[in-house]
C-alpha cells in the first residue's frame, strides 16, 4: 500500500545514517511544497512539486513535517512521583532535609521495588503514549531505580514488553545510578560487575550499560571498570558525566569508547576535546537544567569542536518530570544557542545515533522507517518558537498514524 | 439542571472576591474526596464526603480540580508571527540588525494593520481555544499593535466579538505600547489623549487603559498623563513597568491608582513599597523572562511586603509566544520561589482581581461561576511539577464542558 503525504508546507530533515557534527549539524535538507511517499512502513521517495500517484493520500495542509523525534535519554520506568519534594524545596527545605523526610532518588527506588511489573508496564506505557503524542517516535529507557538485581531486571523487562508496542526502543542497564543503602560502595561495584551485568546480558535485557559518573556518585575509575565489564558482555557504554562537577567522566568515556556521554552541563574545553577524540556523542539535557536552575552547558563549544550534539528530555521523577522533547529543543536553542536546524539534527539523527538506531530512523530518506510528525507550525522555526504547548498534529510511527487524525 | 462533580481527588481553591496577599496568598482551601454542585452556570455548594443528589454526575476519577485559570495579561490579537526573528537572534544577530531586517514590534504593527478584522478574529479565536484547552477560562486581551486609531479599534472590536464565545474577557486599550514611525513622541501622546482614548471610550471598546512605561518607551510622566486621561473616560489604569529598567513606573502606578502593574522583573524595594502603598496588584510574567533569558523579578519580596501577586502568560508574538498559563505557574515556582498554593492564588483569584472579575470567578465558592478544570494530576503539587505537557483533562466554562470529555 503506497501512502502519499502531500501538501507539506516545509519538510525539514537531517540526512544520513551517522551522527552529524560541526557545520554539518546545521546543514539539514529543507523542502517546500513537498511530498513524501511510503510503502508499508518504509519511505520510498520524497521531493518538491508534483507528487507521484499513490493508493492513499494524507493532506498535510501546508504544515511542517519532520522525522519522528528520538529521545535518547529517559528514565521512564519508575514507581511513584516526587511532587511533594518540589513543594518542600520551594518552601526552603535543604537537600538533606528532603532526604531525611524520605525524599530523593532512594524514595523512587523504594517505590520501584514495591511496584509490580504489570503496574510499571501500565504506567510506562501511558507515559510513552504521551511522549508519542508530543512527537517522540523512538526512545531510550534506562533502569536504575532498583539497585538490586530483581528490580533492575523488572524495569528492563518492562522495556522489553513495551517493544511489542514500539519496536524502536533502546534499553539501558543503569544499575550504577546510585549506591543502595544496604551495602558498601565497593561491594556494590563488585555486585554490578560480577552478578548484575552478566545476568542482564544473559537475558538479553539491555543494549547499553550506563554509569552516573559524578561527584558523590561513581568515580571515573569505578565507571571504567563497570563499563568495560559491560562491554565484555556486549553492552555498549554510555555515561552520565559532568552534571555536578568534572571528575574525569569525559576522559573515561573516551577510554572505554562510549557511544555517548550525557548531561555535560559543567564540561570544559578539556572534556570537549576528550569527547571529540573519543568519537563520543554529547547528549545535552536542557530541560533538567531548567528544572534544577543549573547551568545548561557549552553547546556551542561542542559544535565548534566537531562533537556531535544530541538533545534529550532526561524525563525522570526527580530532576525533570517533563516528557516533551520539543520543550527541551526550545531550551537548547534559547540557552544553548543552537539554531533550529542544529537542534533538529540533535533531536532526530544524533539522538538515533546515540542509541544506535540511525541506520533505520532519525531522518526522512528512502529506505528509512516512515516515522514522521506533522506539526501545527508553518516551518521549523515556528516549532521551536511556539513553545509551551504541544504542536504535534499527527504522529506516524512505522507508517501507522498513532496520534491525531489520519487526515490532518 | 443540577450537575454534580464527584470523586474529586483534591479540590484546591483560593477564597473570596478580592485579591489576596502576604501569608493569605498561600492559605488556600484544599478538600479531599470532594464534590462540587452546580446549577446552570453557577456553583451551589461544595464539600468533602457524601455528595448531594443531582440530575447529572461528572466523575472526576480522583483527579485534581481547581478554578479555571485567569490569564490577566495577554497580547492575543496580532497579525503574523515572528519566528524568523528568533532564528536570526540565535544565529547572533543584534537587536538593531533585526530591526534593520524588518523585525521587532513594528513588524507586528505592520502585519496587524494589514490584517482584516475577520482574519484577526479567526486567529485570536483559535488561540483562545488553545488557551482554554490548557485551563484558561477567563483572560485579558490588549490592543497595542495598531498605534493608529483604526487598527487599535479593529483589535478591540475583535475582543468584543470574542465575548459572544467567552463573556469573561477584559479588553485593554494599549495604544501606548510603542511609538509609531509616522509621528513625534509628543504628537503621539497628544493623539492618544485627545483622540484615541475618547474614541475608544465612546465606543465602549475597553475597560482598561495600559501604558508601556520603561526605558526607551513611555516616561513615567507620559504614562501618568495618558492613564489619568483614560481614567477620566472611565478606563481603569494598568502599567507595564520595570521590565527593562526602573524609571518610576511603580510610583506612577501608585499615583494614578492603577489596578495592576505588570512585568516588574527589575523592581527593587522602593518599587515594591510603592505598589503596596498604592494597593496595586503585581502581575508577574515569568514565561517572558524564560524566553528572553532575563531576570524573573522579586516574587518573594512582593509576597513579604503584602503586595498581591498575580501570574500571567504575556502571550505575544515577540517576547513570549507561549499561551500555557500552567507553564508560567511552574516557572513562577521554580524561579520566583512561589509555593504551589501561592501560585494557584496568583493564576486564579489575583488574576481575576487584576481584571476586575473576581466578584464572579477566580475561586470555587457558592454563587461564583462554574469555571473549573479537571487536571490529569493527583494534587496541586503535581500540576506544577509535571511541566511541559498539557495536564488539563476537562475544562468547564460557565457550567459547559469546553474541552475534553464531559465524563472525564
Amino acid at each position: 500500500m503506497r501512502r502519499l503525504f502531500t501538501r507539506i508546507g516545509e519538510l525539514a530533515t537531517a540526512c544520513g545514517t551517522e551522527a552529524v557534527f560541526g557545520k554539518a549539524q546545521g546543514e539539514i535538507r529543507r523542502l517546500h511544497d513537498a511530498w513524501l511517499l511510503c510503502e508499508g512502513e518504509r519511505i520510498v521517495s520524497l521531493g518538491e512539486g508534483k507528487p507521484p500517484e499513490a493508493d492513499e493520500v494524507v493532506d498535510c495542509q501546508s504544515r511542517l513535517v519532520t522525522p519522528g523525534l528520538v529521545d535518547c535519554h529517559t528514565h521512564l520506568v519508575f514507581g511513584g512521583w516526587r511532587e511533594k519534594e518540589l513543594a518542600r524545596k520551594l518552601a526552603g527545605a535543604t537537600y538533606l532535609e528532603i532526604l531525611a523526610a524520605g525524599g530523593g532518588i532512594l524514595s523512587t527506588v523504594r517505590e520501584t521495588r514495591r511496584a509490580s511489573e504489570d503496574a510499571l508496564y501500565a504506567k510506562t506505557k501511558a507515559l510513552m503514549d504521551e511522549m508519542l503524542a508530543h512527537g517522540t517516535t523512538a526512545l531510550e529507557i534506562k533502569s536504575g531505580y532498583g539497585l538490586d538485581l530483581a528490580t533492575e531486571q523488572k524495569q528492563l523487562r518492562v522495556v522489553q514488553r513495551l517493544k511489542s508496542d514500539n519496536p524502536d526502543l533502546a534499553a539501558t542497564f543503569l544499575g550504577a545510578h546510585a549506591f543502595p543503602e544496604e551495602m558498601s560502595h565497593e561491594d556494590y561495584v563488585d555486585f554490578l560487575c560480577d552478578i548484575a551485568i552478566p545476568a542482564v546480558a544473559a537475558e538479553g535485557l539491555a543494549a547499553f550499560c550506563d554509569v552516573f559518573c559524578d561527584a558523590g556518585v561513581f568515580t571515573a575509575e569505578q565507571a571504567e571498570r563497570i563499563l568495560l565489564t559491560g562491554k565484555r558482555y556486549g553492552l555498549l557504554p554510555k555515561l552520565h558525566a559532568d552534571e555536578i562537577r568534572e571528575i574525569g567522566g569525559t576522559e573515561a568515556a573516551k577510554r572505554v569508547g562510549a557511544v555517548s556521554c550525557d548531561h555535560l552541563s559543567e564540561t570544559g574545553a578539556d572534556g570537549i576535546r576528550a569527547l571529540k577524540d573519543g568519537g563520543v556523542i554529547a547528549v545535552m539535557l536542557p530541560a533538567t537544567s531548567f528544572y534544577l536552575q543549573k547551568p545548561y552547558g557549552n553547546f556551542r563549544g561542542m559544535i565548534d569542536a566537531d562533537v556531535p550534539v544530541a538533545v534529550a528530555t532526561d524525563m525522570n521523577p526527580g530532576s525533570t518530570p517533563n516528557l516533551s522533547l520539543p520543550f527541551a529543543m526550545t531550551a537548547a536553542c534559547l540557552y544553548g544557542r543552537l539554531t533550529p536546524e542544529e537542534v533538529l539534527s540533535a533531536a532526530t539523527l544524533n539522538g538515533a545515533a546515540a542509541i544506535r538506531l540511525s541506520d533505520r530512523l532519525g531522518t526522512l530518506e528512502p529506505g528509512k522507517l516512515c516515522d514522521l510528525v506533522v506539526w501545527d507550525a508553518d516551518n521549523l522555526e515556528q516549532l521551536i518558537y511556539r513553545y509551551g504547548t504541544n504542536r504535534a498534529a499527527a504522529v506516524w510511527k512505522r507508517g501507522v498514524c498513532r496520534n491525531g487524525k489520519e487526515t490532518v
